[in-house]
């Protein structure tokens, strides 16, 4: 049997490992509900994609992950050791790269909506770029940069019109974006014509980010394709060398068996040999490169598993299997109506063969993992596995009905290190004031 | 002009107040985002609903504050002053309850999933009631008073078969759900009578909710006739008497300026009303009534104030406002797609001229706070409120992009006080195994 993910196996119990770890002792040992992620994978998942660049567009390029798929000190520990950059959306994610030694000069500092506090946070950590998302944050950083005898080095979000095709929820780029400038209205054209009177900033990049877990490579062409004219005619309209282009994220992954994305190697040849056609075409030395993959690194070397506390068979309806978790540490069903593959990892192979619906535990109608979905006939007590939940599960897990937030176990070579404790009773109130 | 809460008002310096504290220097001391609260509103409402029931029902009621709405220390002891229950749907509830010194004796103990911990947790903390969901927690629940030596006084969540007219996410009580056994399948029946040959438990009550966010009245008559009839088929059929019956909760608020939700007064009156006339059919003592309001009383109560950071209009599509907060704070319109009254706190009075989409600050184009609702024309470094957001607003928070939740204010008599501490980028990675 082939399972969604690399990490994924069956081992000699016959129990769902991952990265070589029993999941069944895991789940015994730490508790459920649990995240389990696979360190290798995360490695082997940056290594083809630095490989991919290299083969096809050389040494002028930066992956830097995008953090908020999973913000955790192990996380940019491991990123740190892969060569990778990364992004960052908020100063609390910025703080927690800075915790675990991440080097600030390979960190870009993304979000519509900067602080003057993250922006002071930012330059005085000395983050690599601003990603300037609109004319108010590029004023209140160069004023802020002026202030502390500091410069800028920035780059500009933006819109470059196309839209991948994704969920709308998280579908971005289009010209009906809170994010960043238009280029066709004029307005990416017009505020690097700002930037260039102000002197707490250096421009140095152009950005884009057209969607979420793209399948198509297409789209990809596309954007390269508008963001190198957009550079050719800021050059000659301005004057203004624009020496790097960042394509952002959005590599598609495979939730479920049906999902075909293409891999990260086809996505980064594709996007390297259509900057280099782009440059051929306009006459232009190759930018450059940065890509930031999140959800194709973390997302498909995590699971979660849950316990199951009840199944409510109603008759001619619908059968409901409750479990530990749900909406409070993977709300993307709720939000997305997302889909993932479901499996027991007691025993994993099992025939699939009672359609069921496994609801959270929150005091919620919406709280639902999956909803009819095929799964053995399972039973109180039994483990339940979500697969394909490394990314935007932990880092969107909330306490609602103050239940405690899972552990996360990374696996390498077989061995689980606990990287993030799970929370308590006493954690849930830390902020009470008694 | 009036506002959709009674604790808004117009202060001397023409700034909204909360409770008589001014908004505007409320998030100068504490910064945005900022909740704030009215601590006398939500006695008010308390008593409202107290007296209309001693009114219309005598003594024979207990008003369980449903704590998923809004739980800390400060709305426990607040509710315990009010005389008021509580109903936890989790340790984690049932631990800040106790911390803040609430009697056990007058919680409920809801959820479709309680873990074995939280079974064992609830009977040592000698809770008034487990809402026992299923056959599998009824089961537990009774092997485990044994073992600790304690009986387990129980109700049951029934599915009465009633739809309220609310949003598909928010609906309880049709057959089709996750929580409860069926009445119409003679599930309720059945489980009743398995329950009375185990030793560990005591029949004390039935249970139903029937959806939130209820507008009309004429589904808590449903529900009454259909919970009263059940109550006699359970002692005709049986020999079991049921003393107590909870009719959960749901009362509807007013979000907007047309939303019409009856008074806490006529919910009271209705479902009073609605149980003495079944008890006259069926010939029958008036049972004890629980009712379980949570939003009703919290959500009025409350507001969030934010810091605009930047303006984009995108000409000829949609102006977004975007500010320094969102689905980290307030999830419910990604979730739900909420509405909700917004207004800017400096300048309450000003005319809403300018139709505009309110942005949060994640990097998510689905993080919105409000779309297509009218404000002033506003600009970078201005407050902006949105009311009545203080039920499932805090309590629904998360950490997404490493964004730190807010301080909550509750204010009384015009003396604002620090209730809950806002968060910091250490609180962040505390969790973090470094």
């Amino acid at each position: 049997m082939e399972f969604i993910s690399e990490c994924l196996r069956v081992n000699g119990q016959g129990h769902l490992a991952v990265g070589g770890a029993d999941v069944v002792a895991l789940a015994k040992q730490y508790g459920t509900p649990l995240y389990i992620m696979d360190e290798n994978q995360i490695r082997n998942t940056c290594r083809a994609l630095r490989c991919a660049m290299q083969e096809y567009y050389g040494k002028n390029f930066l992956l830097a992950y995008a953090s908020k798929a999973f913000c955790t000190a192990a996380i940019y520990k491991i990123m740190n050791e892969e060569g990778m950059g990364a992004d960052v959306v908020s100063g609390g994610e910025l703080f927690t790269a800075i915790k675990a030694g991440f080097p600030t000069d390979k960190i870009y500092f993304h979000g519509n909506n900067k602080t003057a506090g993250e922006i002071e946070y930012g330059l005085q950590s000395g983050v690599r770029r601003f990603v300037v998302d609109n004319l108010e944050e590029l004023e209140l950083l160069n004023e802020t940069a002026l202030r502390l005898n500091l410069t800028a080095d920035i780059s500009f979000r933006i819109k470059p019109g196309i839209e991948a095709h994704t969920h709308e929820f998280v579908q971005t780029g289009k010209i009906d974006s809170k994010f960043g400038v238009a280029l066709e209205t004029g307005e990416a054209m017009q505020i690097i014509k700002y930037a260039r009177t102000l002197k707490g900033v250096r421009i140095k990049g152009v950005h884009c980010h057209i969607g979420s877990q793209i399948f198509e490579l297409e789209p990809f062409k596309l954007a390269v394709a508008v963001m190198m004219r957009f550079i050719s005619d800021v050059k000659n309209e301005l004057g203004q060398d624009i020496p790097e282009l960042n394509l952002g994220g959005g590599f598609g992954i495979k939730y479920i068996k049906s999902n075909d994305p293409p891999s990260p190697a086809d996505v980064a040849r594709t996007i390297a040999e259509a900057v280099k056609e782009s440059c051929e075409q306009l006459n232009m030395q190759p930018p450059f490169i940065v890509l930031e993959p999140g959800r194709s690194i973390v997302a498909p070397a995590g699971i979660t598993v849950y316990t199951v506390g009840s199944v409510k068979e109603i008759p001619g309806i619908r059968t409901y299997v409750s479990v530990d978790g749900g909406m409070t540490d993977n709300p993307r069903y709720a939000l997305y109506g997302a889909v993932y593959e479901l499996l027991l990892p007691e025993r994993p192979l099992d025939k699939k063969d009672t359609m069921v619906t496994v609801a959270g535990r929150c005091c919620e109608s919406g709280d639902l993992v999956a909803s009819d979905v095929r799964l053995p006939k399972t039973r109180a007590g039994e483990l339940l596995a979500v697969l394909s939940t490394g990314a935007y599960n932990y880092s969107m897990a909330s306490n609602y009905n103050r239940v405690p937030r899972p552990a996360v176990i990374m696996v390498a070579d077989g061995t689980p290190k606990l990287i993030v404790r799970r929370e308590t009773y006493e954690d849930l109130i830390r902020l009470d004031v008694l």
